[in-house]
């Protein structure tokens, strides 16, 4: 059943890098979009990784920023640079089905905050990427390019999917338990996930309190870029500071204490990703790297005991919080919501008001426990997932060692640095709340030391 | 030019004082829904309070809730009041239009939190209430009923004005500066702003970090209710406790200490207004409440100092805020907007990011002085507004006292106590954040020891 396309091997399109070479005459963003476009060519029919493109519209943007450039008035770093945008956040130029047949063909009417941003910047949006339905759990159908009988991951699927494909250089997704790291882990492409309130959520439908708008990168200065870019413009959500940091890519940054976190999932890990995280943390400490292990540190120990809870607690957060518009959804069709979204109106019936309210607060009490960490180390490291994608579209794979991050709101970055049954993993990096640039560095400084012999 | 409704003195419709007839068999839903209905077919053409109405869908929806309180079996409270719904809330049965040209006949194919909320607690929704250009200050026409040739304030324009007519018993209403206790102060009904984040906001596009859904109510117990029934269905904004209190309307409690907030209207406010404030607060006073004043207490006097600042930092906060999706909206068709929101832009260019930072700093702040003055008073009381409603329909009158409870993000409730010029003004009760039961109880006990002969 696998087309031609399956039998190459994906290759990211990173762009910052191209920028060079258009500032020197020698490519254009134009002639950079129509590789992307080969490459949704010989990609799509593999992965399905968009739910709808505008390739005219994409080819009149790229003109404008290729004018832009040859008179060396560039918008911005990323002018040009082509982006997906995860079907959840909506678009002026095309619908937003957010993953639900309730909205076929639904048009907001307007772009959302990170997606005006975005052309304002003079990104050229190509398309919409699939996501899972609602950003929730139910997959629609999207294929991993590194092996189309793998899920890509979700909810952010997609974005995912494309960026490593080399459709686009850079896609937005949102998390909310496991939505942007888990699926760039998954598909070998970099995943930013800044802290909760980084960038303004206006017109994306993920309002649930952990959920957060990050980027799917083709390197992490691409990632970085495209966020610092939209808080720049819009940004972050009303009440938060918005993205800390500076606009280019944070240089990279040794750290001198790194946490390594297990979680619960380091007991269902598979041996080869035990192995390629500890070699790894080994490597960084034969850099000179102190690292901290929870054997050791009492105030890292108390964190892995709070973070026990962290998927049961974010899965009752969130199907609080989803109540609305769940309710309204079923009563206008509830043939057309999938049964695991439906099973969130009795768990949040469940739970009340009351249960929330504790929730709330034990959720409180552990991103305290982690707060206290950051005078003891720069940035925690962990797997981005326990395994490389599973087999099968009809799940988007184990969230457990991303759902620590969301319920803390911290920044997380996943690398993709690491081999599992051939396939690739991520490295997480998890830094500190408001830290995103300082966790970036870190970030950045790790793929250096680690990236030429296992990327 | 007045149509012969205008001869007649508007009257509110309570409702939850009309149920015991309910219950008694002695009236019905659907009959309340008749009187609303003639009450609209007398005043639309006066005061044009709605957008839009379903009279059909509610006669339908009052039939079901004469047939529960018939049989015994009310969803809630409010189970049949005829409500209206401000036009910045999403409706899945009519469009959703903003007060903007540019979202004419939209429709989102939802009922927002809020309007999901009221029809599981088996109210009617009537209609549409008319808002200002997107909850913000361009006028839409809506006449007060008090005297056609006056604004009825806004932005909750049509919710104010439907309410003090009698054309519903409560209505949605929004408040980022003065949108809820402006309205119900020149309209002459009750005004519930809630504590910041106390009622979902999903759906209703005031996403502004100041701006809350709250309540116009024929009497303060029948606007309680509504909110608290919204709250147990939908909880607050995600990540927020939601409304605290009962459900029923916080049983009447005498405040041992009030203090005096004069605010920055102080000066501009009229004669008339401020001799009314003066003689509610003696006789206050006379039933032995012990009144604070700025002159003899210091923590007073540095709350009215920070509060200087409350409209043009809640100016500033709201334009940065704006940006998204104003530009977006500009982009579309920049015809359509008004010059008032187009200035916004040029505004939040001029403070930028690092502007907002420190306009959130100072009104972070500002709430804890605020915050410091809760032990030494139950609650403060001051005007609405600095006069009743002003002559004309070009523009929604004065913020001053309205703004200062936006910004502090805290509980607050205009009751329809006083009179400037013959026509209504409002007294403010205002509480702690959080503290919404005990600022309602509060004014609940004002409005028993002074309504009889001011009311």
């Amino acid at each position: 059943m696998l087309t031609p396309g399956n039998s190459k091997i994906p290759q990211a399109k990173p762009y910052l890098a191209a920028t060079a070479l258009f500032r020197a005459g020698d490519d254009t963003p134009r002639a950079f979009l129509e590789r992307c476009l080969e490459a949704l060519a010989a990609w799509e029919p593999v992965i399905g990784a968009f739910v709808c493109t505008n390739v005219d519209g994409a080819r009149t943007a790229a003109d404008a920023s290729s004018a832009r450039w040859r008179a060396g008035k560039p918008l911005s770093a990323i002018d040009g640079m082509p982006v997906g945008v995860k079907d959840i956040i909506e678009t002026a130029d095309m619908p937003t089905q957010m993953g639900s047949p309730l909205f076929d063909g639904w048009q907001s009417g307007r772009d959302a905050a990170s997606v005006a941003a975005l052309r304002e910047a003079g990104a050229v949006v190509l398309g919409k990427t699939v996501t899972t339905e609602f950003a929730a759990t139910e997959p629609r159908g999207t294929r991993n390019p590194h092996d189309p009988a793998r899920t890509p991951g979700g909810s952010s699927s997609g974005s995912a999917a494309a960026v490593a494909a080399g459709q686009v250089s850079a896609a937005l997704g949102t998390q909310v338990v496991g939505s942007i790291i888990r699926p760039a882990s998954y598909c070998g492409c970099v995943g930013f996930k800044p802290s909760v309130g980084a960038i303004n959520r206006g017109g994306s439908h993920d309002w649930l309190s952990q959920s957060c708008t990050g980027v799917l990168g083709a390197t992490l200065a691409d990632a970085w870029q495209v966020a610092s870019e939209i808080a720049a413009r819009v940004g972050g959500d009303p009440g938060y500071p918005g993205l800390a940091g500076p606009l280019a890519p944070p240089p990279a940054a040794r750290p001198v204490r790194l946490a390594v976190l297990e979680t619960v999932g380091w007991p269902i890990a598979s041996a080869d990703a035990k192995t390629a995280l500890a070699d790894a943390v080994d490597r960084l400490a034969g850099q000179g790297v102190t690292i901290l292990r929870r054997s050791a540190h009492p105030r890292l120990a108390a964190v892995e005991e709070g973070l026990v809870a962290a998927e049961p607690l974010s899965r009752d957060i969130n199907a609080f919080e989803s109540l609305w518009p769940l309710k309204s959804y079923r009563d206008r069709d509830a043939q057309k919501l999938s049964r695991a979204l439906l099973a969130r109106i009795p768990q949040a019936d469940a739970l009340g008001a009351e249960g929330y309210r504790r929730a709330l607060a034990e959720r409180a009490r552990i991103r305290a426990l982690f707060a206290a960490l950051a005078g003891d180390c720069d940035a925690c490291v962990t797997l981005s997932a326990p395994s490389a994608a599973p087999l099968g579209l009809q799940s988007t794979g184990n969230p457990v060692f991303t759902a620590i991050t969301s319920l803390l709101g911290v920044p997380a970055v996943s690398l993709p640095l690491l081999v599992d049954q051939g396939l690739p993993l991520g490295l997480q990096v998890i830094g500190f709340a408001g830290g995103d640039a300082a966790a970036v560095a870190v970030a950045a400084w790790i793929m250096d030391a680690l990236g030429d012999a296992d990327a």
